[in-house]
């Protein structure tokens, strides 16, 4: 299944992506990610849900995790919350 | 059914008022948090479930939507949006 992981970049290159995985025909995209990327996660399937795919999509599944990583400036463990939200098209 | 809406504070603050709830009877408890605060509920719900109250509750269902407001510095209309965590008692 189609998965898009967001970073740092502006929130409408991943609303993009979600909507060019529809474009090509998938069913199910999902939207992953990590620590304070985990609102622009949000943001962007309300976006797409919401905006560009205005009734074409509904949220489905959403999971939400933790997992421990190393923070390479202090080499000290630290946990980081994850998110994984799928929209399906209806 | 109890809610927790997460703000500015440390997160402990509502890890503990989280943990309160379940400690005085409730079975389900509502995380709810807007905008940026959306990655501190999901590090709140994490934290309750894997250490404060590890192997006592679980995610239960996860809801995301989102809302126009008023911005008060600008009075700009802008998409805020919002998430609700489900802990269920197990």
């Amino acid at each position: 299944m189609p998965e898009v992981f967001i970073g740092k970049k502006p929130l409408t290159n991943y609303v993009m992506a979600v909507v060019m995985q529809f474009m090509q025909g998938a069913n199910e995209v999902v939207i992953k990610a990590r620590g304070r990327n985990i609102s622009r996660a949000v943001d962007v399937a309300e976006r797409v849900r919401k905006r560009f795919l205005a009734g074409q999509v509904d949220v489905g599944d959403i999971k939400i995790d933790s997992e421990e990583v190393v923070d390479p400036a202090t080499g000290q463990k630290r946990t980081v919350s994850t998110i994984e939200i799928k929209l399906v098209k209806k």
